[in-house]
């Protein structure tokens, strides 16, 4: 039994999905979540600013004695190098190699698509975990720079005409590559499932990180005797203004946060602390 | 005569629509522009953020022993407040009065819209301007949050679906309202200016910020006998690696950019250094 605090970030809200499933896998679990809403989005950038930011949201959870870091943010996954994340010095997780994991175990055809934002998709890092799984499997990605400010500005509605425009052009040419399995690399895209599942007419797995690297922690807790049994408090750290983060925040993870919401000076916190 | 540089900065790349006419009115300046691309965009956070990096952006700029600094920026421009912007100790202007001044010199029936970021819209500021100059005129004011993605994703072919899609719903209310001015209060938002135009059937005046921007300081330092002699180069200065950006900036500026990009640590600028 361990009873500290499972820290879990993203570059802003898309890893509520995650602190989402977690919360329903792991109900008694201490949950101290960061995101970098003062440095949003992650994905459009280049990847050793997306590298430095996202070992500063480490460090800032390394502050807080946490048991585990879970990174539920495709983009900051996929720029971390094995040789960075081999530093935490306490057990980590991306979402990439749980949801390569996953679309390895349900494709059939052995053709797997992955979308993510501009970053995830240069980075190639879904397509090397998947190949390190299976090999054989072929990976088609494309990125979708456009869903994450359209679903931060609440363009989800399933029958959003906008949204489904943009999905059209992004998605159209992957489903012609005839995939059994679609990764949605990044914690955002699960907000509109259902705009994806349409344009694949229901006929494609598709892989959620959030819950993925959720199902991960609990299999590792689990199975090195880490499981808490608190009473599953979640504390919030923003670097942006608190202000408006509740009622965002409810709409990725489905229920209203009750705990207080508190600003960090995230640019003060130094990646090499760690 | 006054040969040193022009400081301009911007959140990103919308600025560089006031560095083209800067140019176009001012061939023999020396400009130099600061585009925080590490922290774009400001649009969508809280007022003391967008304070805190403006101020770091205008720190930056100081280093260099300019002779004029310009907030390319209206997310910047109408965050600042007074007080701040007074302490800079060198001429100083945002987007948002010079814009504000030729809304009111250009209205007709004294009704005038403003288009904007969120915090923009959020902050009143077009408005408050508009009304120190002309206390009878109305302003309507509506947030774009979707623009500057949009734009800086290349959706900008003025027969684009998606964009006109958008844009109709952010400014067919605004039609209604019979305006026949339009204040395009983010310097990204002339980039579409043909898909806004044709909403409103080339009926309204639209107002480029970085156009009145540029104009303004062509005023400044003809008046204060300051204009320089010099050879007209650009330096640029980004927050984020420098890859990428001189395709991107060609499409802001209408032209190629010949000089080198430089990376600056912008975090590691205190702003209380002015």
């Amino acid at each position: 039994m361990d009873n500290r605090a499972i820290g879990i970030f993203d570059s802003g809200l898309g890893g509520l999905t995650a602190v989402k499933e977690l919360r329903r896998l792991l109900p008694n679990e201490h949950i101290i979540y960061f995101g970098d809403t003062g440095r949003v989005p992650y994905g459009s950038r280049g990847r050793a600013i997306i590298q430095k930011y996202a070992m500063q949201d480490i460090a800032f959870l390394k502050q807080h004695d946490v048991k585990l870091i879970l990174a539920a943010c495709g983009t900051a996954s996929s720029a971390l190098t094995p040789q960075q994340t081999d530093c935490i010095g306490i057990p980590y997780s991306g979402v990439v190699l749980p949801s390569a994991q996953a679309a390895c175990a349900a494709t059939v055809s052995g053709r797997i698509g992955v979308i993510g934002t501009s970053a995830t998709v240069r980075s190639g890092a879904y397509g090397r975990a998947i190949r390190s799984i299976r090999p054989d499997v072929h990976v088609f990605g494309n990125a979708c720079p456009l869903f994450v400010p359209l679903v931060e500005n609440g363009f989800i509605q399933p029958d959003n005409e906008i949204t489904t425009k943009v999905a059209e052009q992004y998605l159209l040419p992957m489903r012609k590559e005839q995939i059994d399995v679609l990764i949605l690399g990044c914690t955002h895209y699960p907000l509109i499932y259902s705009i994806i599942d349409r344009i694949f007419e229901s006929k494609v797995t598709l892989i959620d990180p959030g819950r993925e690297v959720a199902r991960w922690a609990q299999g590792y807790l689990a199975q090195h005797g880490l499981l808490g049994e608190g009473d599953g408090r979640c504390e919030f750290y923003v670097s942006d203004s608190p202000e408006g983060f509740t009622e965002t925040a409810a709409l990725f993870m489905g229920e209203n946060i009750k705990s207080d919401v508190t600003q960090v000076d995230i640019d003060a916190i130094s990646e090499l602390a760690l």
